[in-house]
């Protein structure tokens, strides 16, 4: 790492970002943190690992920027406000001073971006490949979460944004081509706001990570139930591009899916509307633990829970589902 | 990693241990948690890497059992009681499975030895070293956080245990001997309940991990004071070791040092003695910031504020204090 030691580096570059007095300045061992009377706590943590999710030449303060997205999508899908945050910062031991600066300055972005409160953490230098974890600490309402069991049948199924553009800006990052699917992927943009206005009117929900398909499935899991999608009707970030299944299964989108009842549809509709977010409805919830697949032949397909998940690992490539 | 991927890991290993409601089967990307009402939440995380943290050929059980020590001791030198934790799991990718079950064994022993739920978490496959970051969070009644700027002039100085195991068991651990500092290297031991105990009559806590000096050096910092320490009163793991600075400045003891007025000793005492605790008393707080040791010769060496954060770093060797 660089000439100063941790307890410099913290001092320069993290501990004028950790403003909230529960922080102790950062010079402590441990955080304070006070819970708002009537409201629990939702608890997140994802790690980002250098060559694993995202490429080895990334720039710091995309690197921060992927930290928080994928962290405040897993809160958006609670309906959780984000309050503070823990941070695991695991730079190469070989890193610039000018490259921590940089990751701080975007850390301060997404502070203040989604009013979070850093409270604490630990630096280390990395011996090989750069670590980052965030540990991202929300509020509901006391009963207020939305879980994955809530979905019912006949409930709607919506997504907001479009899906695809994590896949296509990995590529667009490999090839080195800058384009907004890349500017996605790198500087995730998950619906916070919308979420947090819509939440009382979803029955469940889940950030699409994993694939969007596979994502819904674990609300469908959950639920005890099954879904139908309508592949016309799915948001693709770009429909001409060759492979729409690898789009709907690439996953590292950070947009919102969800189910709501129909008779909520006018209102989520006016949350999209005021919050600049598309939203599309893009299938339902069926009774029979199935996957049913209206693909873009008009050809419907099903698929029984045994075959769910191998199907959806493989991206239903042996189903010659391509555009 | 095994045969096994990710979800089946968690599955097997993680989810039986996760038995709190809030932390959704560990199926969910989230957690939730209530907090005790007029309590405030006490965090820490703290990262472990191999090669830096740990010796390279450490058993997976050692690994977990330092993890969660290191962090209940910052909670501990808080008077916090652990509640619940998350974990960031990166074992080498080729791990084996046993080596997963005997981590997530020792990670039960943990959670049930101290009474922590486990929340959540993730679990990924290091490329190249392996790391695990526990985030653990706890409680104390509002107001009720040690400080460690609450030393007061005349305050008597403690610590808990002996001091230099810790030093003295990573040479036994790197020489491949078996010794009781190796047994406390490898799975600290921090005084958790007399801390919860003796809270109350503390004026200001810190844990023993960077040094018995620095680690009291930073209470007289945060309080405006500084110290005089009897090294003859020190109680060292091994007082025929060759380098007593050594062993003081070492650190990874996990020990408690705290601050209180004299007219607390004798409660102090009684609670160490229900815990079977060794505390000894080792000096007290002086109103000028400097520390003054009284060494084993029965000579006094002062050190001045601008000089302590360099002396201490060098162990004091230049002040040729050995035994």
């Amino acid at each position: 790492m660089s000439q100063k030691n941790e307890f410099d580096l913290i001092r320069d570059y993290f501990a004028p970002l950790a403003k909230d007095s529960g922080a102790l300045g950062l010079q402590d061992d441990a955080a304070l943190y006070s819970p708002t009377v009537g409201h629990e706590l939702v608890l997140t943590t994802d790690t980002i690992i250098e060559g694993v999710h995202y490429l080895p030449d990334t720039q710091p303060d995309k690197i921060a920027a992927k930290l928080f997205g994928v962290n405040i999508s897993d809160l958006a899908a609670k309906g959780a406000t984000p309050k503070a945050c823990l941070l695991n910062f695991a730079p190469h031991k070989n890193v610039s001073e000018d490259w921590i600066a940089a990751f701080a300055q975007q850390v301060e972005v997404a502070l203040s971006t989604y009013h979070i409160q850093l409270l604490g953490g630990d630096t280390v230098a990395a011996p090989d490949k750069a670590m980052f974890s965030l540990t991202l600490m929300g509020e509901v309402a006391t009963g207020g979460m939305i879980q994955r069991a809530g979905a019912k049948i006949g409930d709607d199924i919506f997504v907001t944004g479009t899906i695809g553009h994590g896949f296509i800006g990995l590529e667009d990052a490999k090839a080195g081509r800058l384009s907004p699917c890349r500017d996605l992927f790198e500087h995730p943009q998950p619906p916070l706001d919308f979420a947090l206005a819509a939440a009382p009117y979803m029955s469940a929900a889940v950030d699409v990570s994993d694939g969007l398909l596979a994502d819904l499935w674990h609300v469908c899991d959950a639920s005890v139930c099954g879904m139908q999608i309508d592949m016309t009707a799915i948001p693709f970030a770009d429909p001409a591009y060759e492979d729409l299944m690898t789009q709907l299964n690439g996953g590292d989108d950070y947009q919102l899916a969800f189910t709501a009842p129909s008779e909520n549809h006018g209102k989520l509709k006016q949350f999209a509307a005021d919050q600049s977010i598309q939203l599309t409805k893009i299938g339902h919830i069926i009774n029979r633990s199935e996957l049913v697949l209206q693909d873009s032949n008009g050809a419907t397909l099903k698929i029984l829970p045994t075959e769910t998940s191998s199907v959806l690992k493989s991206g239903f490539s042996h189903f010659g589902i391509k555009k």
